[in-house]
Parts: structure tokens; sequence; C-alpha cells
């Protein structure tokens, strides 16, 4: 079978995946999620005309030429705005975010002026209006927020602000992890001969949280049908069902044949990729079933490449377009393989910004605390040519901690 | 009273804060947590000499010449291995991960040879040995995970091959948030004239959670003693109470001599900085008190600049070193005036990765929506002279989402 390239792997993998459906959660269960429709304000802000400064809230023209002396009739409150009309001659005291009483149109802060029993005089020239007019950050009805936007802290303190108590969002796309392997134990065991510790779920279980996920673990299958079926059919509630495959005999073909029993149509299961070659890609209904290789660095990058963008597309992320992350060699590289290579790397910034990434010495797949060293992935495509050191190479980043 | 530089701000702030007691966590919930010692393996990995590859392991002597035939003894699979030894002229069936048998030195792989009847024909050379050592990835009792480190996907996964089920990590600081103001209602209500919504605690609650901490909302106190006193007690027990002073008179008095009376000793309450300017802290008991100012925008940068730090010296973060983030201006700036000015901005990415910035248009701090919209802050010093476009500029960069 011939190799499918990761373009044409991710085309497939991503094709007809919709935004899932929307649901309502309260404002302070909303963070990291993806709003599902856009959102309007609720209100205008600042609701009025309400001053920047503390000070009095007087008539410009009162105050044209100086030095002079208002009457002060009154104050307006954060909350208890003055209820009456400033007239000619008058002030009214006012605070920072307090309403402007009708009449007043300038604010002299504070500074500028003394107040003596009930009189006020200015001293000084008040350089602007001090006013922040109704409106001036939003309207009702405005549009702040659009749909496929995720929602951080100033996502949720703008949508507070717009007086939204709860947020339409996307449902977390699910996602059921199954590891395989006779061999394989859960972390914390005494270990066997021969016996390899699970640890890919726990790696993929994370990621997929922090990109909008909701990650459930179906335990470990034996490397026999019955078990594997038996597990996949306690994740069919979920979106994407995740195999990690054991090492053993017949490792994909396991998994493959296993899945096929319970309908599986199976897609690829070869990509011109490294690390990651044997990706098991196919539909179980209207859930996708996305087979990984055992080896944790393989696992990781194909998630990454793949797993990732299924999310995106499944919660409707709408992301800012920006430049494509680069890099320059510290090294110079040989020419690729018929296989796209995901090299982990680590960075090296210099003084002006410059990101210099050096390949790890061992670029074998199943050295995870590499990995763990590295800060970027150096994405070479098929066939690259060599490149000296200095040349420009595109990188993906990965996210510490 | 003079304005007291950023700078000594956050020395005051951070002064004496020293990590938090550690506590055990289940691998599955330590997804962004901090680890509070050097982790050590627990196991070699990979645990035997393994196969990197599906094929029969030989001796290198047996197929030095070719082609050769070899008589096939048996097989060792991943959980399984072959027990016997591999002598002069035999082969053992091996599968990728599965154990190399005694006597054997290479891997034939299995594209370069034919098994037919007992025999297994090897007509290519072998390119390598096609062996992963034992402990090529790690051995027993080496440090691969720092303390200060925070775990994400892959340091989860590493953590797990390393054979814990469980990590020791700093316990979460606390922050409780209260808000005050008269006029302050929460979002959803249906407002009154002059009334507001609260906004501020939603933001801060997702920025304590990103960077680590558990936000505690405390509700929103009245502009009187007795209840900010009464809201304040309910968080007694937090490492930080955090207060978001409403726009009413005594804004900053009120929080202060309010909290006096519980013991507060405070420390500073004005800095040199926009926006955010009036910024209170001190010390309540063992409890750190920062008071923010109302506005949104100033109460988000205040809390990027010190709750921030705050909280990743109770975490006993260590952050790799890399250079400050920069941006270049895409249009001139005025000189600043005596406070350190946080400006909000827009990128855009050139195509060589440059990053060209520009000030929002409105630098007010009430604007929340203006505050969405940008990705950084380009940070001024005080009496920072005037800069032409294209000037390099110091930036804090602004997380999405």
């Amino acid at each position: 079978m011939a190799l499918l390239s990761v373009a044409e792997a991710l085309a497939r993998v991503t094709q007809g995946l919709a935004p899932l459906e929307a649901e309502r959660v309260a404002l302070d269960q909303a963070k990291g999620r993806v709003l599902a429709e856009d959102l309007a304000a609720r209100l205008t802000q600042p609701p009025f005309d309400a001053s920047a400064m503390d000070g009095y809230a007087v008539r410009a023209a009162d105050v044209a030429a100086l030095p002079a002396t208002l009457r002060l009739i009154g104050a307006s409150l954060a909350g208890a705005g003055f209820r009456g009309r400033v007239g000619h001659g008058e002030a009214v005291r006012i605070f920072t975010g307090a309403p402007v009483p009708d009449g007043a149109d300038t604010i002299v802060i504070q500074e500028n002026a003394d107040e003596v029993s009930g009189a006020v005089s200015v001293k000084d020239a008040a350089a602007g209006r001090h006013i922040r007019p109704r409106g001036q950050d939003f309207k009702e009805g405005e549009i702040l927020l659009r749909t496929g936007t995720r929602l951080g802290p100033r996502e949720l303190m703008l949508a507070a602000s717009m007086n939204h108590a709860e947020l339409p969002v996307r449902r977390k796309p699910k996602v059921a992890i199954l590891a395989t392997g006779d061999e394989v134990v859960p972390p914390g065991s005494e270990l066997a001969a021969d016996q390899i510790v699970s640890s890919v779920p726990y790696g993929l279980a994370a990621l997929i949280e922090r990109h909008g996920g909701e990650a459930m673990s179906l335990g470990i299958a034996k490397d026999d049908k019955e078990s594997l079926v038996t597990l996949a059919r306690a994740g069919s509630a979920a979106d994407i069902l995740l195999t990690i495959g054991g090492a053993s005999v017949g490792e994909r073909d396991l998994v493959a044949s296993a899945l096929r029993t319970e309908g599986l149509e199976l897609d690829f299961w070869k990509i011109a990729m490294r690390p990651g070659k044997p990706l098991l890609y196919g539909r179980l209904g209207s859930q996708r079933v996305l087979g990984l290789p055992g080896n944790p660095v393989s696992a990781f990058v194909a998630s990454l490449v793949f797993l990732v963008p299924m999310l995106e597309r499944m919660l409707g992320l709408v992301q800012a377009a920006r430049a494509e992350p680069h890099g320059l060699l510290g090294e110079a590289l040989p020419a690729n393989g018929e296989r796209e290579h995901y090299m982990g790397a680590v960075s090296e910034w210099r003084e002006d910004g410059t990101r210099i990434v050096r390949p790890l010495p061992s670029q074998d797949s199943s050295l995870v605390a590499g990995l763990t060293c590295a800060d970027c992935l150096i994405v070479r495509l098929p066939h690259a040519p060599a490149l000296p050191a200095g040349a420009r190479v595109g990188i993906l980043p990965l996210d510490r901690g």
C-alpha cells in the first residue's frame, strides 16, 4: 500500500467534521470553552455619561475664565447620581464612574479646586472634559464576541460586562482512550519481566483537555478481540475513539480486525510520516476512530498533527491568522527521506528575538524523556533537500507545562 | 505620597513568598500542577534490550554473508519474550518493543527475510542492528523532572513512563475575590439606573486558574465597613485576598480602613503605573491583600503584573529563560510621563516572523472591549522618550482564549 501524505491524511480525518451542538453554561464554568453563537451586549457601557476622575461636575463656560468660584449644590456618587441639574455658577461633587449630572459638561479634577463651606474655588484650567460618554465602550446589541472564540480571562470579563450570566458554548468533544497490549500495565505497578508501563493515555488526556475536549479512559485491553471490543464498546458514546497500539504481534491488524466486527470502515493506516507511520483511521458509525502507534513520541506527535485539528473542527474554533512559526537551524540537516519528519528540537533565543532551533541528538520515537526536553518540532517535508546551519525551517511549537 | 515604581512594588508584593506545602495527587489529576520535588525514574526504560522493528533476532555473524538461511526456533513478543538462547545459525521471530533474546545481537527487518516452514531466508543486508538498548531512554533513579516544573501533557506522559502513579505537587494558592460597591450587581441582573455589572471577578478567576491558583468568589460587598469585613472574613483561609474597588466615594480608603480594623498592615497604595495607579497592598496576618482598582482594564493589567508573579512564587514555578518578548512599533509613540505605561496593542506578523505592534486607539482603562481586541501590552518605562515607527519596544504578550 502506498504511503499517504500527511496533508491528505489530515484532510481525510477532518473531512465532514462540523461544530458540535451548543449548550449553555454559567459564566464561571465557561473558562476555555468555545462560543457557539455571536454574543451581543445586553446593555450600553458606560450606561450613562460617567466621570473619569474624582472632582466637580461643572459647566465649561463657568470655568473659561479663572479663578472662578462656584456654588456646591450636591454630590454624584457611583450608584447614587445627583438627580438635579447643574445651572450657571453651580458645581456638583463627583467621583470616578459616577453619572455626570444634567447641565454639566466638564469635570474639574479635584486637585484643581478647593472646597470651603459650600463654595468651590477653581484655581486651574481643566485639561479636557474628563467624561466617558455613554456607550464609549460598547452599545446594547453590539456584537463583541464572535462564534468560534475560545473564552479566556479577558473574554469572560467582557461577557460579564455585557451582562451575560451564562453563555452558549460548544459541547466538549468526548474522546475515549483505549490502551492495548498484554504487556502493558498501569503506572505504579510492580513490573514483571517484559512488562511496560502505560504512559500515553496520561499525556493524551491532558492534551485533549487543554484543547477543549473531554477525555475518558477505557483502560488497557489485552491483545485479543474480545477484550478490545468489550472495552471499545464502553466508549461508544465518545465522538472519537483513540486506540494506542501495543507493540505486540499484529498490533495494527488486531485493532482493525476487532473493530471491523463492530462495523469499522477503515480508511487508512499508513502515512508518510516520521514518527508515527502506522496510523489507523476509520469510522465506526458516527464515531471517528484514530489508532495511534504505541511509541509515546509517535503517539504524541500524531495526536498533535491529527487529533488536535479534529477537536478544533468539532469546537468550531476560529483562530487568528498569523505567520507560520519558524526558526533558524542551529546546525546543518541532511536531506529528508520520503516521510514528513517531525524532529524534536530545542530552541535558543538570540537577543534580537530570533529563534535558533537544534534537533535533539536522537530522534528515536521511543524516547519520551527526549520529547520532554524539546520545545518545538522541526517540520521537514518529504524529500526536503539538505540544509545548512542558519537555514529557515518551519516549526510546530510545543506548549510547556 | 510619592508614587512607587512598578519594580519596587513588585519586589514588595513578592517579598518573603515561598513555595507552598506539597501534596500528592493522582497522575490523572496532576494536569497544570507544579512539581514539588525532583522526580526520579522508578524503572529503567526500556527495561531490556528491545527490538525497534518487526523482524527476526539473529547473530550478526550469521548474516555477514548473504543470502543466508537460518533455523526458526521461536518467537519473542512484547509481554512474552523468548526464554531460550539464539545459537549459531538460528533466528527468533520478533516484534517491535519485544525483548531481544540472549545470543542475538541484530534484528533483520521482516521486509528483508522470507519465512518458509521453519526456515528464514535472509536476502538483504540489515542496515543497522535495530535494537534499542536497555536504559536508552532513562535509567532507574535518574532524575528526569525537576521541582518547579509545570506538568503538561508531555511531562505527565514521562512521569507515567517513570512508573509514578501519583505525584508530589504544590498546593494551589487560594485566592479569594471580593468585589465592592453599592452600585455593582451580578451579571444577568435587570439594571437600575446608575448600576453597573460586576465583571472583573469572572476574568480574574479564570486568570488565577490558568496560572495554577484556586479562585473563590466572596461576592459583592456594599460600601460599608461591616459588609466588607463580613465578606472578607469568609475568605480568611485564602492565601491572597483580592479586593476590587467600586468607583464610589472613598473607594480606596474604605477597603483600607475596614481591613485595618481586622489587622491589615498597609504597605502601599499608589504606584507609578498606568493603568492601575491606586493599588492597595498589605498583609492581614499571613494573608496577602491586593486591592485592585475597579476599572476592568486596570484590574486586569495590575493582576498580570503583580498577582501572577505572586502565584508563581507560591507555586515555586521554575521557568525556562528566554529572550524578553518584543515588537517593532507600527507607528510613532509620544514620550511617556511619570507612570510606567502598559498600552493595549494589536500585532501583525510579517512574513519573516517580525511582530509589528500598534497601540489601540484608546487607552482608557474603562474600555474592556478594547482590551479583548489586544494581543499584547506595550510596556513603556517612566519618562521613556518619544519613539519613531519601527523602534523596538518591550511587550507583555496576552494569552488568547
